[in-house]
């Protein structure tokens, strides 16, 4: 086990700033594709993070300390961001992502206080007993997985243009 | 296909900025894990991204549009930041990055003017014929896949702290 709040907090805290200075200004061409029907692009990528730190991870991070393993703490609708929102540019997004999670950071900083309730346990909706320490490694983990994501399916664009050098390039590979 | 000079540009001047904001000052945790014996830290992706600014792209563009395909360009040692080289901090490594990928872009720029020298062919030492908008679309993706590297390495440091949620997260699946 490698937790940490504080470390946590370290990758937490960058990737807003890091998202932002990688996709701010960019080409439509590589904010709007996607890995085929189905998919996410870019920028909805960024949508899915904002409605995270909106309903997912304080909220859940909350309803454990407060009821414990008493009820399941609600579900997260992991495509709420793709239903009718007026359409906004990825600077607008990625502001609106930053601002909250400096907000949730700081709520995360207080609810953590003092370290025992890392070790609080709710009851999860599908997969059961939870940890507060499991939410929050989940919730860098999380961060991760969409920056993996996001290159991903800006790498997919070029499968083409590369040319024989794809079978060196190990994101190209599925 | 989908390759323009503009847009490839785009995505190489941002890499070493964000990669930047991701990297700087995080904890040696983050920085020294790897996925296992063999596998690279963070800051040995680095160095990787350094040699190939220094002797990868453009000595091949260079090759290419001097020799042709008359004869192979020489290969490239993608373990040779692992030989020898003194410590340095991550921030050191960046900066060098940076002022690197600044300079090489602008050699870029002259080196595809005319847009015709996008077309010339050079000779791969393993799979032969190639294009220069072959050789400049896999600089771009090999950055991208060297992101998805970094932070899939971050993300395996917590594959037992996330718990239950594992199974949730694309990035831990192998």
């Amino acid at each position: 086990m490698h937790f940490t709040v504080k470390e946590a907090i370290e990758v937490l805290e960058r990737t807003p700033q890091t998202l932002e200075h990688f996709l701010s200004g960019l080409s439509d061409g590589w904010l709007r594709c996607n890995e085929g029907e189905g998919t996410w692009n870019v920028s909805e990528v960024i949508g899915h993070l904002i409605e995270g730190e909106k309903n997912n991870w304080i909220p859940r991070l909350e309803f454990i300390l407060q009821e414990g393993e008493s009820k399941p703490f609600p579900s997260f609708d992991r495509y709420s961001h793709l239903n009718g929102k007026p359409e906004r540019t990825i600077e607008q997004k990625l502001l609106e992502f930053k601002s909250l999670r400096t907000l949730n950071i700081s709520k995360l900083q207080k609810l953590v206080e003092p370290e025992a309730r890392l070790e609080v346990t709710g009851a999860h909706p599908a997969f059961g007993v939870v940890k507060v320490r499991e939410l929050i490694s989940t919730w860098v983990v999380h961060d991760l997985t969409h920056m993996a994501q996001i290159v991903r399916v800006m790498a997919e664009r070029y499968r083409a243009d590369v040319g024989p050098w794809h079978q060196y390039l190990g994101i190209l590979k599925k």
